[in-house]
């Protein structure tokens, strides 16, 4: 039985229609599809996608019926049309185009024109009672199909052209007349000559030669690179189809032109039409930015009819389609064409806009809406970015990995403490380190942004960035900071402390110089109302990571639901404590420690206090101390000196202290969990801590809360057993001294791979999990976070990772983890609460795999709770199919 | 219906037999066996353990009718011994004892001579004709019965003993007459009444006490610590048993005496009765050590009738049960009974020999010799240990982990260069390090023994130690080295470059000074003869983990039957190599990389041809370059300079060159497969090397050789992808250039969490897997095994671990990476060989695993392979059930 191949299209009746993009391509299915609805399209006809199929399954040939259903459809467009291929006196002319399922821009070969030949042009000019348009045609056919289907390098014909006008002394194009272009077409032909090719004058021929070189371009180098890139896999497509449509001119008179229109804004959303119309042109004319195309109200003083007519198109097109429009136009004497129409292009946000008013006129429900929007629009419509204007002239000298999104400018400093000083001085700053650490943290907040020349997408530069919300792009390896001359050296340019720099941490890029930024626009209006039906919709939580009750109620604000994560150890480096937690760590005694312990609790519990406040009536988890101890004490001679006597100790003593903490893997080694088996007596203060702050409220506040205690690193059930025992012994006494209910509940982190695998013996002491993810990939991996910029980049580069699985998670790997953990841990604990508080929390590809394997919620920086809120919605969505 | 609880035993007809251990306990069990047998074993009862359980399950009471079946069987004992328990002519005297299923000696009670009072002491004294010894007898008893039924403290009556000696101006027991032990019997009373106890004349009353008081002592602190030690968990045991046995006596006088023997020597292995007899002396005497006992032989002298008696005693009891026998015994006037036996505890050296005697003489069959034999046993006979009687005076100054067996004495150098030149100039050198490097090995090489301060069982010098078969102990904390002053302090002593200390690296003991130590015996004899048996059973094949021929030829010897992982880059650090390869670090351009590279390339080739040599027929893995780049790089200035004038660059140059591979955490940074992906030359010029290797030998010297080239640290099958191509281009270069035909296979070590877990997916492209459990162990839990020492021993004593994860395989996390790894990685491909060369392959209980899990072979350290085929059998044959 024989196949269709070919789909018709004319006067409104089309044979397909716009679901077939799979074997019409996305072009040829709504070519069809306008047809269909009574859009004026110019009649043609789609040979399908499984032709390309069948062509490179049978060693590029074709179906053997395919000629006859080709030749059925010409005759019929023939009919239609009234003219005729190749006919002198009434030719047919036609474009033939690739078009794919999905669209690859510029990817593949279109030819224009075609139908051309000595004779047929000059019934075009006759016609068309225009001879220079009749041989510009020619010509332009003449260049496409040499450089198409015969492979004659484009540049000659280029050449020939520009040789031309040369010889007449004159600069454009438009300058030549019909006698020049006449001559331009004998170039032409010598050129093919002396390629040793021939130019059909049979325009039947001409019509297989275009077919074969569109379906010859899908394997074309550029198209198989564009579908690597873009990570469409071998056998997705089927490949593209061949659109054949009659050609209509846009240049043949004043009463023709050309245009593109958007339906909506597609900068700002709003609703009103706009776009650009360029008068007697062809579409390449726009492109070549030859003459400037006016506003598309200019239309309408030209030709109201035909600007009313395609405003009303442009209506039933957003209607039908049910989103904002881009539509290719073309009038030919005073006649409407539509040659295209896609979903147009938009900005993040244009895109909230557009998705919110298409639900509130009724064109789209809520979920729609909510998938139309990328996580990233959101996070983008909240964050500064760089004058676009500005921008351009801005010369990028580095690039580092995106790590807080944003855009910033200030003058360069190198030194944390000097950074805060001159911000308090009222300068914009930004701080550039070689990496940072906790001590920098103040010069950090002071900052406009931060810039680290070592360190990933989970350094501490970047984590404690995203935290805060300023911009930061760290890992720029090319940068060399001289931190004693005072300035960083990058290829060539040496930036000095005081200079200005900018910094884009939405997409790495560092330039020098002042760049202007513009305020972002803040969590109200269309973006709020679109996050309230996110909320309505997603089955994940969303939590913030957060550690003083400044991050929280930015997260609070944005619709955070819960702490996931409150890293104590932060609290560590403040000013009033940090000698208090040097002297514990260098206590040579219990005794000695529990003295400097208890300096500490009062100054923590109200640390937690003020959280708890904060988050009131959320639930709050809070993770005993982390790191490793040496991460407090000073690692170079000055600083030591200063901090020996500020503890008062002798720096021998203190040398010796941190010689012994000295570490080679400190990943890996005395930290988390193994701390507190150590030093039970932390984890004691910190119980008291969290569990006295919890009782003060309630008594003083009548503020309930459920502190949730989190131990980290676990990898044993008896390492949690021992610290849980520890933990509830100090809370059940000091809950029985005060004679309070109380409820807490004690749970820990996942995030040793040896946790996940055995996570139903540990459920069985553990009130929740939470999974973090960014340790749990350095283990599952063996990758170090912060030496793996010494490779991953070329990781990427050379596709050995299709992620950075630092940013999304590893879904085969990591996240097999994190599934094999959910199901043991839930299997064994009903009630069992499972999060996740890693960097993957705000990564909408990471939160679909965490919808779909069943966690509870998703805690993240304060400022992508919007984007998990959002992306957690989406999940839902997604995975209900 | 009523339980049995009482089993009765005399006259050659016992109720129970040595398969009722569970509940008759190992001592009534085996009496029991004894007397079915013929045995003259002194008639008794035991009450089983069942009654044990019911006392404790029941608030410390009896079951109902045990009252009554106590009552019955005392009734059978006063019949077979006509006496009676309280009669004051014929008094039947007893011992209550404990005794559970398995031996805790010394956890629980004993009552000896229970019976006696104010009355049946006389009736004793009249029947034996023997007043001193009836009274010393019921003081004995008073002592044992207020100390154990009463809670009378023991030292009272000690003192008591001491005050009437000192008052008689005496010293020993024995001095004590009648009179003396009758009044001492009233000053023990006197100690009953001031304590508020009655000592009950009753002798029914007397029994039941001291039945309550060994069902008591199961619970005792010292009984529950035992168990705890010595892990018997919980419900493991139901209790213990209580074996009420008649009474006989070795001191009634000089035809009587008692003693100890074994069937077979116990220190050598010897087939001939060796043992211990004291004339007119009771077995707490012997223990006392009060006077010395003689060799067994001397009792043929005494009474050559009983002595006979007792060879065939020996005999029949150790064919009954097909094993070395110490047996107790006790002749009473003249009459030899047998009080107990068991297996006897032996030498290493002597439990090879008499396992192997033992099938010789068809008692036992090879299965059962293989079991009987720990597979320490096979190693320490393999290894120097100290000259015992050398020891005893020796002071142990620090103690760290025992992590190459053997005993070493020498002096301490701290230089590795200066440890060679003394060893070349004769002197014993004990190489002293705070941890070492690669470029130590010369010094460790010309050392008897190593010792560092930092490390684990699996850091860089207890793994080189364990490749040479060199003594080492590591990671002994409490030592401080200064390299400076050329001195180590531990404590208050201070040891100076060139004095003597002796390591023990089967104990992990430090001594002061100079300790003789005793040579190995090599592999021959009745251990080889084992191991021949052991390779019959076993199922795992077992390789060795060699770098060079020699350690190769070592293992070779030990039968190691392929070489399962050379690790390519201990080759590196040869003299001759290291500029080479720094020259390589440090190149600029991929041009310079090779030229460098390929100076390494012959070096390299003879290298492996060496290895390939060694091995002939056997199978050799491969492994490519694995450590980090930064490990060939000097860090100390001193050195820097010296190395940068050798490779000839500046100071800066090769300082800028550390500080850009400097990471944070090198074990999970730029190493293994990552490595060779940026550098592929490097894969490059080792595969060369192997396949150039390969082919030369097969042509030069007709040596088959299949090289497999393990490709490490692969977390991701595209990275073994990647490698592979590069390693199979070049091999397959090379071989069509010569015309040869080559088999070779690419494997990958499975040692990163995300390897395991998505092993099916690299199984399509590895022909083999070698888990590589040290890091799959680092990365599993998350522990660096540089640092742990800082927690894992407080773990281990904690009891949070109960394993070391890096000497024994941690089953439960690790262990079910591999066994996921394997099952899917064999799912994958059929014929994929999976084995493992990390430290586990070495060890027995991770033998056990590897085997019940399905790998093909174990790869270990050259002195480790005996110990491996020994355990693999045990494995088989365990696994089996």
């Amino acid at each position: 039985m024989s196949k269709k191949w070919v789909y018709f299209f004319a006067n409104g009746k089309a044979e397909g229609q716009a679901d077939m993009k799979d074997i019409l391509g996305g072009k040829g299915a709504n070519l069809a599809e306008m047809t269909n609805i009574g859009i004026p399209v110019p009649p043609g006809f789609t040979i399908s996608t499984e032709v390309c199929k069948f062509y490179y399954d049978h060693g590029k040939t074709y179906p053997e019926d395919l000629k006859a259903q080709v030749d059925e459809a010409l005759k019929k467009l023939e009919e239609v049309t009234e003219k005729k291929l190749g006919d002198p006196e009434k030719p047919l002319l036609v474009s033939v185009r690739s078009g794919a399922a999905v669209s690859m821009p510029g990817m593949m070969d279109t030819i224009l024109n075609l139908g051309l030949n000595d004779e047929t042009v000059k019934g075009l000019a006759k016609l068309t009672n225009n001879e220079r348009f009749a041989y510009d045609a020619y010509r332009r056919f003449l260049q496409m199909f040499g450089d198409t289907a015969l492979g004659i390098p484009h540049a000659e014909f280029e050449k020939a052209l520009e040789a031309k006008k040369e010889a007449k002394g004159v600069k454009l194009d438009v300058e030549l007349d019909a006698e020049d272009l006449r001559a331009l077409v004998e170039d032409y032909k010598k050129i093919y000559d002396k390629h040793g090719k021939e130019f059909p004058q049979d325009t039947y021929k001409q019509l297989w030669a275009a077919i074969d070189a569109v379906f010859g371009s899908w394997m074309n180098e550029r198209a198989i690179k564009y579908r690597q890139i873009n990570n469409i896999k071998e056998g997705e497509l089927l490949g593209t189809a061949v659109n054949i449509v009659t050609m209509v001119f846009g240049n043949m008179g004043d009463d023709c032109g050309t245009g593109v229109c958007f339906t909506r804004n597609p900068n700002t959303g709003e609703k009103k039409p706009y776009g650009e119309f360029l008068q007697n042109a062809q579409g390449e004319d726009v492109v070549a930015g030859i003459r400037t195309p006016v506003p598309l109200e200019e239309l309408k003083k030209i030709n109201e009819s035909v600007y009313n007519e395609l405003l009303s198109i442009m209506e039933k097109l957003e209607k039908h389609y049910k989103d904002m429009q881009d539509i290719e136009f073309t009038i030919e004497k005073g006649k409407l064409y539509i040659l295209q129409t896609r979903n147009g292009k938009r900005t993040s946000q244009a895109a909230i806009k557009i998705a919110v008013d298409l639900v509130h006129e009724g064109l789209i429900d809520k979920e729609t809406a909510v998938m139309r929007v990328k996580p990233e629009d959101v996070e983008r419509v909240l964050h500064a970015k760089f004058d676009d204007s500005e921008l351009k002239n801005a010369k990028v000298i580095a690039k580092g990995l995106p790590a807080s999104p944003g855009a910033a400018t200030g003058k360069v400093y190198f030194d944390a403490a000097k950074a805060e000083k001159m911000a308090k001085d009222g300068e914009q700053v930004i701080l550039v380190r070689p990496e940072t650490s906790p001590e920098d943290v103040g010069g950090m907040n002071a900052a406009e942004g931060i810039l680290t020349a070592r360190g990933g997408m989970t350094s501490h530069a970047a984590v404690v960035a995203r935290g805060m919300g300023k911009p930061a792009v760290v890992g720029a390896e090319e940068i060399l900071v001289d931190e004693e001359t005072l300035e960083f050296k990058v290829n060539d340019t040496v930036v000095k402390e005081g200079e200005w720099i900018s910094i884009d941490g939405t997409t790495g890029n560092v330039y020098l110089g002042k760049v202007k930024t513009v305020k972002p626009q803040g969590l109200e209006g269309p973006v709020a109302e679109l996050l309230t039906w996110a909320d309505e919709i997603r089955r994940l939580g969303v939590r913030t990571n957060a550690d003083v009750p400044r991050d929280a109620k930015v997260a609070r604000d944005f619709g955070a639901e819960g702490i996931g994560l409150c890293r104590t150890e932060h609290m560590f480096f403040e000013k009033d404590r940090i000698p208090k937690v040097r002297r514990m760590i260098v206590a040579k005694t219990k005794e000695q420690r529990e003295a400097a312990l208890a300096e500490l609790l009062p100054l923590q519990k109200e640390d937690f206090k003020g959280l708890f406040r904060t988050m009131k009536g959320l639930p709050v988890t809070i993770r005993l101390i982390d790191p490793p101890l040496h991460e407090f004490l000073p690692h170079e001679e000055e600083q030591m000196k200063e901090v020996a006597e500020q503890i008062g100790i002798t720096v021998e003593e203190l040398k010796s202290v941190v010689e012994q903490l000295h570490e080679l893997n400190p990943m890996l080694g005395h930290r988390g969990c193994r701390l507190t088996i150590t030093y039970p007596e932390i984890a004691v203060m910190q119980t008291k801590a969290i569990i006295g702050a919890a009782i003060e409220l309630k008594r003083e506040e009548n503020i309930d809360v459920i502190p949730e205690i989190m131990i980290p690193l676990v990898g044993h059930i008896n390492e949690l057993k021992y610290v849980k025992k520890v933990v509830v012994e100090t809370a059940e006494q000091l809950i029985k001294e005060v004679g309070i209910e109380l409820t807490y509940k004690v749970g820990t982190m996942i995030e040793i791979p040896r946790a996940a695998i055995t996570a139903d013996q540990i459920a069985q002491e553990a009130e929740f999990f939470s999974f973090g993810t960014n340790d749990l990939t350095q283990m599952t991996f063996g990758f170090s976070r912060d030496d793996v910029g010494k490779f991953l980049p070329e990781y990427l580069e050379k596709g050995i990772l299709e992620h950075d699985p630092f940013k999304s998670l590893d879904w085969n790997g990591v996240g097999q983890l994190v599934k094999m953990g959910t199901e043991k841990g839930k299997a064994a604990r009903k009630d069992l609460k499972v999060g996740v508080c890693g960097e993957h929390g705000g990564d909408p590809r990471s939160i679909l795999f965490f919808d779909a394997v069943g966690l509870d919620y998703v805690s993240c920086s304060p400022y992508r709770v919007p984007v998990a809120r959002i992306a957690a919605a989406q999940a839902t969505i997604k995975n209900r199919k």
